[in-house]
């Protein structure tokens, strides 16, 4: 099938699908100052959750519906009330989708959802049909459909499509297709389903064998026109085709492709930095595009090349990813005024409390550091934005060592009121979380804990990540000052503070 | 071209251009160290470096070569002065190899090497002739081979086979390659080149749009018999492509491929892991194959899947890359005895010294911590291997606190002697490294600071890198406790004495 034409639809599924993966716990404002950042980048549509899963997915997706003026797409078994809860989830949105699914290949029917073909076929009708009835555009995965008979997938897509699907989603669930065979399979699809020309193609790869980027592409190659992508490729497992690496190769080889896409690339390189900040996840060195060493040149001989003529070694430019210095932007003598006008220029929009919370942090913070950039501005107003203090760090003394037990007593407040306590501990600052325990009661276990550094040099910003567990949930806190325990104690006290938000919002 | 045989030869290059990567700058033991486990891997070639570029590189390609029994092979350019450094580096190897290129590309040739195709082609038949009779394996690169006109490619390839090159390889050096255009580039080669049946074709991929596992498959598909990788991929700028990602594709989709290589697969996991560990790079939670979470399971539907039947969602068992839990192995109780036997097990071989102050940090552990793992020992034995103790932690306390200053005093023992010293900082981390650098003396800035938890469980322990700058160059350090600040320090201390290690084989 020749492509119905040249430019590529991308669903973003980072809020689904990269949500989806152990220890990441977003909470609403988190996923809305995501989703923001998705459609400054420009993708075409934004899966926001699963919206049957749980409450806060459900939220999820309402909120992002109301708040972006993109398409939002709701995840639904082929299941009535599952469809019936993304409608209302995402009725809200300007350009409502709903996406339903249902697995087709013959180890998923048999084991997992132990039905027939004739069984898998009918629920997806009636699937597909009910959403119709609520929502012009519905799309529709065939889950494992690389490892599905095509012959069984060209009879569902077919009925799929007559059902009322705008969009076919071909998905390589579990990263097992190769290249050459994926593009065979959307281009058996483009062939032998008659009524194709109704429907986009899509497809959703997974990188189990590190193949995502590939398969997508070749399915590119072969006629798809949707392509599902997650920022820095996160996901289920292994992870989801990473945007950055699809789009960027898309523009570096502009004349093997052919195709447009409607993402800005130089918004790249930040909403890789705020995703990954936001889940809380590393971003390795050696990622694609929006790695730290992507761009670096090691080699005398490679570093001779660069100087020589930087297309000897670079293919493409970090200012084509937004890749570009931070700026100085501000220090010791910037004023609120200065400060609230670089956040809202960030992107970001805070309460008067936020405000007042998060300039106090920064004048705390250009006592230390003489320059104050854009990461650390995105640190501050990260680890502060919309999260209820319910206690706050008065202050903390500790006393250690190697050959003496760790001490530490720590002063919250909480409604105003100062609460001290100490504790000892295995270092100072498991002395400080046993203080902090005293303080608020219960059980706050510490399940995980990651340190980054925000910033270069010797004052360098420290980031602090944690992750405690209460109620049988995982809750994420972030810390930052250039003192590593201050920046733990502080992590410690905001997953405290989100625990407690969550549990209020279930009362 | 009907491929050869059914073999792939694996040329690893974790050495050479994987240590070609900002900040990783590995010392002669863990080079060695990689080097066994490379050899435990299975791989066919170790290339342990670049003689002509360092003389810490010809000395690990000579020690390489003295103390592996698959290939070994030196990197050289098409410079008399470099290949006979190389063989004189690669010559005790029991299977040497010399490996030799130029650059092929218009760009290459103009810009960075500044010479015609004739004097090209001239440089490269003179280097191999010179390597050939130096050597009976020869390695001929064309770098930037992917962007290098065919038909120039075919001309210098027949030439170099003629000279006596028995592998030629083309490089993706910029990772610029589609897999469709990639593969059809080595089946022209196959094809065009009339020699090209007393060579190996061999492969070396870059990972710049996230295509370099996905290119060198796409090559083997179309005759290429020797493929380039390294562990975890590590490399220039997005890395090389992945060895444990190309192989377990083979090993995923065997009936797809039908080919065989000498991987142990159940090395992979453990060859990832001290990788990681001796380079001071950690590996991304979504890596495929070696990752964190490449065999987690989130989504309650995925799950569901993988209790009714695994293969729902897993295309490959944790088993089969050597992932098992970390059975418990030693606790507080266990003796000397057991300790040098397990370490012994796990395939190291340290020096009385050296278990001396394994086994005395091994003690110092397990009154902190119960179980003590196989990832605590790695963590123990990789931090203490090898380098000269000239200065040695005795003791440290600290106070600090976020409304005082931090101050620490710090004694390490130096030739048998104790030296004290005390000074206050940003931090109690910041006031100990000052007061460390007050007993040593001169300049030692920190560049960077990682946090790793190594274990997990509330009583995890933590593994700190630093990166130190003295003389010019980064030096790496590695610090273990359970206590943060305890670990610091000693990461700050080992970077010292490695970089007095290396000033000492200076003079």
């Amino acid at each position: 099938m020749p492509p119905k034409n040249n430019r590529i639809i991308i669903l973003d599924t980072t809020l689904r699908d990269g949500e989806q993966t152990p220890g990441v716990n977003l909470n609403l404002s988190e996923k809305l100052e995501i989703a923001k950042q998705l459609e400054a980048l420009g993708v075409d549509i934004i899966e926001a959750g699963f919206p049957a899963s749980s409450p806060g997915d459900f939220e999820a997706v309402r909120a992002v519906s109301q708040n972006v003026g993109c398409a939002v797409a709701a995840f639904c078994r082929c299941v009535g009330d599952d469809i019936q809860k993304g409608w209302q989830a995402v009725k809200y949105s300007k350009k409502p989708r709903l996406h339903v699914f249902i697995a087709t290949s013959e180890i998923h029917m048999q084991y997992k959802l132990k039905m027939t073909k004739e069984e898998v076929l009918k629920r997806a009708i009636d699937g597909i049909r009910l959403a119709k009835s609520l929502c012009e555009d519905v799309e529709f995965s065939c889950e494992d459909a690389s490892r599905s008979s095509p012959e069984f997938l060209y009879q569902v897509l077919e009925r799929a499509i007559d059902a009322g699907a705008t969009t076919v989603n071909i998905p390589d669930t579990v990263g097992y297709a190769m290249p050459d065979e994926f593009g065979a399979l959307i281009g058996g699809i483009a062939k032998n389903v008659p009524n194709i020309a109704k429907a986009v193609i899509s497809v959703h790869c997974h990188d189990d064998l590190g193949l995502a980027a590939a398969n997508t592409l070749s399915a590119i190659g072969n006629g798809a026109r949707q392509i599902e992508t997650t920022v820095n490729g996160i996901g289920e497992r292994a992870g989801n085709c990473s945007v950055e690496e699809v789009v960027m190769a898309i523009e570096t080889r502009a004349k093997y492709f052919n195709i447009s896409h409607g993402i800005d690339t130089t918004k790249i390189y930040r909403a890789s930095k705020r995703v990954s900040k936001l889940t809380g996840v590393p971003i390795s060195i050696y990622k694609s595009v929006v790695g730290r060493n992507a761009f670096a040149h090691e080699s005398g001989i490679h570093q001779h090349g660069v100087m020589a003529n930087p297309m000897t070694y670079e293919i493409m430019t970090p200012q084509s990813v937004g890749k570009t210095e931070s700026t100085m932007v501000l220090g010791k003598l910037s004023g609120r005024h200065a400060f609230v006008d670089r956040l809202e220029a960030m992107g970001y929009s805070l309460s008067q409390d936020e405000i007042d919370n998060a300039f106090a942090r920064f004048k705390d913070l250009a006592d230390k550091k003489k320059n104050i950039t854009d990461s650390d501005l995105d640190a501050i107003a990260g680890s502060i934005a919309n999260i209820p203090e319910y206690y706050t760090l008065d202050n903390f003394q500790i006393q250690s060592g190697n050959k003496m037990h760790a001490m530490a007593s720590v002063v919250l407040l909480h409604k105003n009121e100062k609460f001290m306590e100490a504790a000892i501990g295995d270092g100072p600052i498991d002395a400080a979380y046993n203080a902090i325990a005293r303080i608020v009661g219960g059980e706050w276990p510490l399940k995980s804990y990651e340190i980054d550094a925000v910033t270069e040099g010797m004052d360098a910003l420290g980031e602090v990540i944690v992750r405690i567990l209460h109620d049988g949930e995982l809750h994420i806190g972030r810390g930052i000052s250039t003192d590593v325990i201050d920046a733990s104690i502080r992590a410690y006290v905001n997953a405290i503070n989100r625990a407690m938000a969550k549990l209020a919002r279930k009362d």
